[in-house]
């Protein structure tokens, strides 16, 4: 662009340029919503000027452990209220948060660990022995554990290790937060949910999750004092950085130590929650709830769901229910969600069910603080607005990584063309809503011809027998690779193999039909997705 | 802070930084919101799809005329479509938006015109006569014209000058936007209102507009598609920078050529608008309307109001009337309002309506996009929050100007000690709720003490035969200086010298009281600001 013909005297300075951070959030808090309460779990309610104060304690009990400006520190936490003030506490001495998944395999921490470099893991005591194994089988020196009690849910502290509340005991209330002077600086350190293979580490910036949090209360319609139920584990792209969120809002965070239908209820019923993010199996688990674990409601509650397609059938069912559901995707590489389906309302509020829950199956347009989300060819150009061409969901935006931690080649792949390639497959309708046909790598290429394995997932999670279906691609002499299902059933159900070719034929051209059926339960990421290079391993040796 | 120990390959670049600007929003709205209405007024209604096209066009057709990125493009017109298009059309094009008040007399347009160097100028046919005059006399070389009638009003374009029309209709529709590459350009050039003098140019960066849409929404708890009534003229702050905030959350700009209590009321019954911002002296036109100009509704009404202080007891009316009024605070200088006085509830709703209306006297605090509002006393230390020690308002945050254009030791003097110093004398009170006692020029200083010539006026307007008053200081011999008073009486009324003076003194301090009333029309900017420093000419001659 360009600058005006005199700008002597305009250059930034301490009073027109602050580097944007989540951070700034919680300190406005503190003081314009000081009493308002913040984070509740059980017993456990602090009010903005306690949390506050409590994140200070814990950065200076950090300070004290010797961590640094730039250091790692990281966690194995459910999502309770330490794992909220890690969001602020960490960052706030200068170091870098790391939230590592609870459900990872002892060998994946430990790979974690000594590739993050954490100096310092804060650990629920459900996961000591966990964070324990993966010390000792860590090739590099070993953190130092600060073990974290839930007395409430019967897990208190052991002992063995300095616990979380002598650390914040040991801390100055009044410490002077160390703000960043870069928003470009690192603020947090993901890896990647591992559905494709080995966990990537996702390097985030502070500006990224401050704009972040701008864009997703326009799009998730919040007014002031939200109450928001903590479903998306906060070790998942720091829970779609809505912790980061709440206290621009003067939202409470109500903390869930392990999901649930009747949780989930209890939240709605007694703590008034009006917004929950959730992967489509924590709608399943709602649609599905026993009715003693159902409570009533009279408002309307406002749900993301994002991390796999939701299936239409489960879409259509829960809105009965009182939630109205927006389906968002994005990755751990964008900060959680950047697309939505955003409802336009008009024309589309005179559809019937059906249609209106295929509309919400699409993952829609780019969130305000994206700059674009479109879908390419090989060659990097736009593919045609037509609802049937496929390409790459291509992704340009302030939420964007700053790229894979010590891994510069896979960074330069992921943004080669100026855009971050998110390695999905999908159509762009002339509305430009973007709809998933699939992961590129689990396309399945059958006599030529691209079938997307969620379409025939959708057919079969049809089918009133089956409870969660897969399909992957398996080898075939004649047509290169054919379509392989597994399903998990319902209980007391019976259908078999044949059943559900013959149900999948009814919808689906012959050539998408599955060739085989396995019935097995499904391999899942500790994030709930199925894990499809475990059945295609297991299809090959069929 | 700090960097990582090893962040090899986590550069910006062209995916995961892009520069914040609202041009941003028109674009994404362009696609998401393109058949809701963008902006209407009479018969001129426009869907975001219309809206994003025409301000392609201008951006092309000025690109045609000459205009070159950093150039400046001034505009005189009244918040009519035409304006809230160049808010978008001009900067598309890289220039920097100059709004006029079309209320200036010819001297300080021409000033206006040379000294912010504008290649263009969009003129309302109503204000030609009027650029015309200062083209006359202007120093420098004269901008380019071009007429923008309103037939609907009875302003049609006169034909002398390339029409608004005619420009737009040369401009290409899908011409390409020209977006910074830094955000740190300028996107906007402001005169300060001249309530304390000659009026400086303020410009704003791209980054700041953007991060004051963001915050403003919060505050003014907007959800998607607010229909927002434009009160607050655009040539004042951008209005408060709220034409660029729309886009974001596909609300709808009604446009309003001339202020009235019926036109608001129109505008609420008939277009069902939902927000909108005004100076004091607009809510005491709705209070104080006739009853044939008044119209039902049965939402609440949002109001921002800033400026000037609102007297406590248009306050304490307008609220039964169906409006939430807030108190914002701010300064050209800071892109508008920069705090709220938000209300907290609990105990806030138990006190009784005087109560209620003292407390929304107050300034507030800090807006989401600011980083600190403090006030400082003169060695740039923060006051004790005690409600009585006066200081002055400082301000840090995105929202700040660059700095006042060609006038660098003002824009020095203005951020000395790491903020930008208000010039506005408050206190802070125990919640840290800042309240203007003055600006720093109109503080009375007698006997040593210090006067707020606010609160003066304050008493004065709970008299039942007074308009509108303003206290300035006049030069006494004994005390130094006395209060003397400026008083507007409504009509019919009868209050004389002697009576307001004894009426005054059942509340204040004797030395408060105002030693002289003066009956007159009282000089105002034309954003409805009294000019003080004429009142003080005026006083020192009688
Ligand atoms: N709404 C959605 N619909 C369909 N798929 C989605 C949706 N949201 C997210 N996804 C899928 O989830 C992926 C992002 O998940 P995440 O970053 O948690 O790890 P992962 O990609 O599953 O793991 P890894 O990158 O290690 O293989 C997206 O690339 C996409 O395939
Ligand atoms: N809510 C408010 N209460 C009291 N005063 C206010 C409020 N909002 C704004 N003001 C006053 O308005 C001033 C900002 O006005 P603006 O920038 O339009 O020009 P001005 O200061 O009146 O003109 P100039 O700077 O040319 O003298 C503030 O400095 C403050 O004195
Ligand atoms: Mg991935
Ligand atoms: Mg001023």
């Amino acid at each position: 662009m360009g600058w005006m013909a005199d700008e002597t005297g305009l250059e930034k300075n301490a009073a027109n340029h602050v580097a944007l951070t989540p951070l700034s959030h919680l300190r406005r808090a503190a003081t314009v919503f000081k009493d308002h309460l913040a984070v509740s779990y059980g017993t456990h309610r602090k009010t903005y000027g306690e949390y506050y104060q409590r994140c200070s304690q814990l950065a200076s009990g950090l300070v004290q452990l010797g961590v640094k400006p730039g250091d790692v520190v990281a966690t194995l936490i459910p999502n309770l209220p330490a794992q909220a003030e890690a969001h602020f506490g960490v960052p706030a001495c200068g170091a870098v948060l790391n939230t590592i998944n609870i459900r990872l395999d002892v060998a994946t921490v430990a790979y974690i660990f000594d590739h993050g470099g954490a100096k310092v893991v804060l650990v629920d005591s459900q996961f000591l022995e966990l964070a324990e194994a993966a010390c000792e089988s860590m090739d590099g020196p070993s953190p130092i554990l600060i073990e974290v009690g839930d007395d409430q849910a019967g897990w208190p502290a052991s002992g063995k290790y300095t616990s979380y509340d002598k650390l914040l005991n040991s801390g100055d209330p009044a410490f002077d937060w160390i703000l960043p002077q870069d928003e470009w600086e690192s603020l947090a350190l993901n890896y990647t949910s591992g559905t494709t293979g080995r966990p990537k580490g996702v390097v985030y910036h502070h500006r990224g999750a401050y704009l972040m949090t701008m864009g997703t209360l326009v799009s998730w319609r919040m007014v002031l004092h939200p109450v928001y139920l903590t479903i998306v584990p906060m070790f998942h792209c720091n829970g779609w950085n809505h912790t980061w969120m709440m206290p621009l809002l003067g939202g409470t965070a109500v903390c869930c130590r392990d999901v649930s239908a009747q949780a989930v209820y209890n939240a709605i019923h007694y703590d008034g929650v009006t917004h929950f993010g959730g992967a489509p199996i924590v709608l399943n688990m709602i649609v599905n709830a026993l009715d003693e674990d159902r409570r009533t409601f009279d408002h309307q509650v406002e749900v993301f769901t994002a991390g796999a397609p939701p299936a239409p059938a489960t879409l259509a069912k829960i809105e009965d229910l009182g939630f109205n559901v927006t389906q968002v995707y994005g990755l751990t590489e964008t900060y959680g969600h950047i697309t939505e389906c955003y409802w336009k309302g008009g024309d589309w509020d005179a559809l019937d069910k059906p249609e209106m829950a295929a509309i919400k199956a699409r993952q829609g347009v780019a969130m305000p603080m994206m700059e674009d989300v479109v879908v390419r060819d090989s060659d990097h150009k736009p593919v045609p607005l037509d609802g049937v061409t496929q390409g790459e969901i291509a992704i340009r935006g302030n939420s964007v990584m700053k790229g894979y931690l010590k891994n510069p080649d896979a960074t330069a792949e992921a943004f080669a063309g100026g855009y971050f390639n998110s390695g999905d497959i999908a159509v762009q309708h002339p509305d430009s809503y973007v709809q998933i046909a699939d992961r590129a790598k689990d396309i399945i290429i059958s006599g030529g011809e691209n079938i997307s394995s969620v379409e025939i997932e959708g057919v079969l999670m049809a089918h009133p027998d089956v409870n969660l279906a897969a399909v992957v691609a398996r080898e075939d002499d004649k047509w290169g690779e054919v379509p392989c299902a597994f399903v998990e059933l319902k209980p007391g159900a019976i259908a078999d193999e044949a059943a559900l070719i013959a149900f999948s034929r009814q919808t689906l051209a012959g050539f998408k039909a599955p060739k085989k059926v396995v019935f097995q339960e499904l391999p899942k990421t500790s994030t709930g997705k199925i894990q499809k290079f475990e059945l295609r391993k297991i299809a090959r040796n069929l």
